[in-house]
This record gives structure tokens, C-alpha cells and sequence, in this order.
């Protein structure tokens, strides 16, 4: 019989299909072809710099120019944004509907030079920068007060909504809190209510002690399969301390972050033969990321499944893996050792 | 510069593209095959009765067998259902968590034998025998005092989750009224406390008036583009005569709505080459489809863009098309005369 999940936060219900559950070898092998080291016509690939837009920030090697070779990680306004950071809101009534211009930034964290690499083959310290420039970057925007959420994501293969290959990171600053955030919010604040608790910290103890979702953990985070997963395979990396913000994240935290979220993507990359994915970092808006009522997480979601009719009229997604499972699976990879945050430098 | 809309029933804001909207041309071509008229191997062709679970419901000719040829409409249960007919719900606590069992129906309506028809080109008739099939078994399944919504809907083309490209349509009744409705009903009681009024019949009367939405109508339903579509050609049909449930609709409407879904059907086939599309029927719950607080409907979403990680992170989906082009171009399609509704017979 399949088991109906409840997630506490936002109270949608998922359907997990406990008795057929698909394993990895189950899904559909990754098309994707390995993707050379350099490509001559990339706008993200160093060399080619010419063909962005110039970069808002970069990391670079002392002495070299903005806009040209010698940076690991670098920033630039996407050349196709979804809203554009220039104007005024100029909220009117159109009819019996609300619109407004849409104001907003939308800007490309290009991770690394190299072509072929991605967040799971960078070295710790590599995807440190990148967490760090998306921080920086974050800090930047929220001074405009035009601005009240950044949403941090990433999208990989084309079925994942990735048109760029070369490894990227994206972020989108709107001008409304947007409603999955407001819910999430709400979700919390519910539950605090009730329990006088913070709901992540409460999954938090529930995943550590339960150890049956876990992934895998770190001194300052854990990345476990979330009880109500709506995706297969769907994995959230959560710090074990309560903060409401990224904004907020100490060099200590950054440090772990990085490291769990390389291991992290590691083991999916290996365990499900590179899958499509989205990824999504879970933030406070941008005027509460001082007080501590979120906690903020990144939630990881492979792309292995189609959403269809039954997902888009009820919002009850069908999940053909068992989180337990999926857990089981990610835990028996093995991930090179020297890949540890122990084996790192300490952060710059 | 892009404009922010607001779904004034879900308070969802979308991004439109307004300055470069994509056109049907823009958009890759659909690579779907035109399917052959008889498949030896497709459970839901006639001859192969046997392939499914035995039939709740068919339209067939008089003196014909259940289970065997001469049916027009079938209704099976699924053979990989999501949600299982037997047991009790068990609601049980599992930690911190929530869970049930999986109870529900999940069937399969069989528009016709004919493999390589659509719901675009089979009759008039034909259209509306499947829209009586689904109420009818909406009736039967409203019974059950376990189920407490069914949701209609249709996915057509692999991209969209058909997995059998034979024409059908599927229903899913759950245990209890999904997030997804659950909104809905409280958008519309929202308005309705405010302005004393239908927000629907708000949409038909602002729809009708202004006209640059407007796909097409008839005595009875219109079809047109939302304000604030999710989907670039996203369609709904929507009766003007207030209406909670689709459970009490009249011969005449069943008629008129059959007449305007396959006309809209073969609009978004012949402009855009027959994209995979999800159509979802949006009514009240069972427990409330004799009240009339919602006004149901048709939600019809062209699967032509990739739902990514801004839109899974944010509920924020960017639409291409915008949704005046989108009607533009769906209303410029010309549809063969004889399908309109005043040339077909009367219901049987």
C-alpha cells in the first residue's frame, strides 16, 4: 500500500510508493555527454570574458585586469535577465488585476574556468568561493531597498532548465517575498506557536537520532532525504545550529557548508550516473535575516521524475522512491577520502 | 522591461516577457510521431481488453460483453495505481512526522478504441461521452466517504507524463482536499469578502469585456489566456454561468463544454504542432459540490518551457509568451466549420 507523507512545513502531502521503489538503476541512465575541458565559443570559459557582460565581482589572481583571464570565480549580470535591475516599481491596476514592472537582478555566478569540471569534482576550498562570492553578492543586493528576496539556485543538465553547460550558480533578487518563501515562513511561525520549538531544529534532532534519512553529516551540518520528499532522491543539507540567514554564515560554517555540499553532490552525482538536477538555497527575506525565526537549508532536487497533470492540479507530488531508501542508496557510496573538509586549507 | 502580474486567486506573482514574447515558431518543434490508428501491443486499443483490470464503466453497443470490443468510451482502474481502492486510512504519527495510508482511486478514462485519434480530433460527441464518463464516475467515487476530492486530467506527450500515447484520461481521488484546491477555495472566498462576488465570474465578465485574452467562446463557456499564465499558452475554459462543481452541469453545458474543449484543443494543436500539454478540471470538493462557493473549470498548461530552479524555489514562474500574444495567435488559427457545436447531434 503506498504511504501518504505530510510535510510539517507547508503541510503538503506526498504519496511515497513503499512497496515498488525505484533504486538507482531504475531511472533512466544520464544522457549527458562529459563535456570537454575548454570550449572555444562559452561565454563562462576564461578567456571569453568579452562575451559577458562585465563582471560585479570576482576572485581573481592579484595584478590581473576585471574582465579578463586570472579569476577562479566571477560574477556577471545574466545577458538575459528575467527582471531587470534598472527603474521603478510602479504598481497599478490593470483591469481587475495587479501588475507591476519587474524590477529585480538577476546575476550568474560562474563557479569555476574550467569547462568540464562541476561543483562535485572542485576542490572544497573552489566551492567555498563560490558560497562565498553568492554571500557577497546576497550582501550587495540587499542594500537596494527595492529588492526584499535573493533566491540562490542552480540548475544543471537541460532537463534541469540548464542552457549553459559550463558550471554555474545563478541568483534572482525580486521585489515581493515570493509565496513558497511567505509559506515556509508561515510553516515555521505555526509550528513555533505550538511548540515553542523551531521546526528545522526540531528535524534536525529527528534525522540525527532516527539516522534512517541520513546522508551524511559534518561538526556544523547534516544532509539527510527529507520525510515528505516530493522528488527522488531529493536531499536537504540543513546546519545543525540554528540561524535564520546565510547571510550570517561564520568562516567556520562556510567552511563545513562546503565541504557536505561537494560530498553531498558527490555521492549523487555517482550514485544516480550524473542526474539533472535543481538545487535551491532556503533563506529568510531580506528584512528578516537578522532575527531568528527561519533556519535556513539548501534543498537538492535530481530531476528523475516527470511532474505531470496529477502534481499540477493537486500539488501532491508522487514520489517512486522511498526517502529511506534513497538515504540507504547515497550512504553506500564511497567518496574519495581525501575529499574531507579535514584534508582542506583553511579558508583565505 | 518585463512586467510582474499577480494570479488574483492564488496571489502568485508571475514574470512576463513582455518585450521579446515568443511565438508557436520560436519554440522547439514537437518530435511526437503521429501514432498508428491500431496498436497490437496497447493495452487500451480494442481486441486488447484483456491487457487492462476489469472495466467500471463503458459506453458500448447494445448486446456487447463487458471486457471484449465495441465500446467507445472505457473506464479502467489503473494497473500501476498511485493510490490504492482498499483499507482504512490509518493515521498514524511517525516521529515528529505525519503519515496515512494510501487510499484513493486511480482510474483510466479510454476516450476511444481508436489509437490514433486525439481529444482534438475525435467528434463532438466523442468529447462529450468522455466528459459524462468522468462524471460519471466523479458520482460513483463521491460515495465513499474516504474520498474527499477527485481531480480530472489529462496528460498528453511524453514531455508531459503520458506514458501510453493511446488517448486517455485519468482521475485521482484522495483522502482528503489537496493544498493546491484548498487555496483555490480560500482565493475565492478572500475576494468574495471583499467584493461580495465571484472572482471567477469577475474573470469572465473582465474577460469578455476587455476581449484581449479571449481565445474563443460559446453559449456557454469561454476560452482565454490568464492574466497572470504560468505557462506560455496557458488556457482556461471556464463556464459564464456561475457554477461550483462540474458534478452539476446540465446536458446543454456538457454539450457547449465538449464543443469549446475540442475546438481549444485543436486551436493549441494546429498552432503550436501538437506539444505536450497537461489539462487539469479544477471543481469543488465533494463535500462542497452542492454549495457555490467555487465556479470550477478547465486549467489547460502547454508543457513548452522548463520548470527550474527560480520556479521551485520561489513558486515565481517566467512566461515567454505573453499572454495577449498567446491569444493572438490561437484565435488566428482556423478550425474547420463542422466542429462547431450547433452542427453535431443532441446528447444521447
Amino acid at each position: 500500500m503506498p504511504q501518504l507523507r505530510k510535510n510539517p512545513i507547508t503541510r503538503e502531502w506526498v504519496i511515497i510508493a513503499t512497496e515498488r521503489g525505484k533504486r538507482p538503476k531504475d531511472f533512466p541512465t544520464s544522457t549527458r555527454v562529459e563535456p570537454p575541458a575548454h570550449s572555444p565559443t562559452c561565454p563562462f570559459c576564461s578567456g571569453n570574458e568579452g562575451l559577458t557582460p562585465p563582471e560585479v565581482l570576482a576572485f581573481r589572481d592579484a595584478g590581473t585586469a576585471p574582465n579578463t583571464p586570472g579569476w577562479w570565480v566571477r560574477v556577471v549580470p545574466n545577458k538575459y535577465p528575467a527582471l531587470a535591475i534598472e527603474g521603478a516599481l510602479n504598481k497599478a491596476p490593470r483591469g481587475m488585476y495587479d501588475s507591476m514592472n519587474g524590477v529585480g537582478a538577476h546575476e550568474v555566478i560562474i563557479e569555476t574556468p574550467q569547462h568540464g569540471h562541476s561543483i562535485a569534482n572542485l576542490s572544497v576550498k573552489g566551492v567555498e568561493d563560490v558560497l562565498w562570492a553568492c554571500r557577497s553578492r546576497y550582501l550587495d543586493l540587499k542594500q537596494d531597498p527595492r529588492l526584499k528576496y535573493v533566491l540562490i539556485f542552480r540548475n544543471h543538465g537541460a532537463v534541469a532548465g540548464a542552457s549553459l553547460e559550463h558550471p554555474h550558480s545563478q541568483l534572482i533578487a525580486t521585489p515581493m517575498v515570493p509565496k513558497t518563501v511567505m509559506e515556509e515562513l508561515e510553516g515555521a511561525e505555526r509550528y513555533e506557536q505550538y511548540h515553542d520549538r523551531c521546526i528545522y531544529c526540531d528535524m534536525v534532532r529527528e534525522e540525527l537520532e532516527s539516522g534512517d534519512r541520513m546522508v551524511t553529516e559534518n561538526a556544523d551540518f547534516l544532509a539527510f532525504e527529507p520525510f515528505a520528499s516530493q522528488y527522488p532522491f531529493e536531499t536537504w543539507i540543513m546546519p545543525k545550529e540554528h540561524s535564520g540567514s546565510f547571510a550570517n554564515v561564520t568562516d567556520q560554517q562556510q567552511r563545513s557548508f562546503a565541504a557536505i555540499l561537494k560530498e553531498t553532490m558527490l555521492r549523487i552525482q555517482l550514485c544516480l550516473s550524473d542526474p539533472p538536477y535543481n538545487y535551491m538555497l532556503h533563506t529568510a527575506p531580506c528584512a528578516q535575516d537578522d532575527d531568528h525565526r527561519f533556519h535556513w537549508h539548501l534543498e537538492i532536487a535530481p530531476r528523475l521524475a516527470i511532474t505531470a497533470g496529477f502534481e499540477m492540479g493537486t500539488g501532491i507530488y508522487i514520489n517512486v522512491t522511498p526517502p529511506e531508501l534513497a538515504a540507504e542508496c547515497l550512504r553506500e557510496v564511497t567518496v574519495p577520502t581525501e575529499e574531507s573538509v579535514e584534508a582542506e586549507p583553511t579558508c583565505a
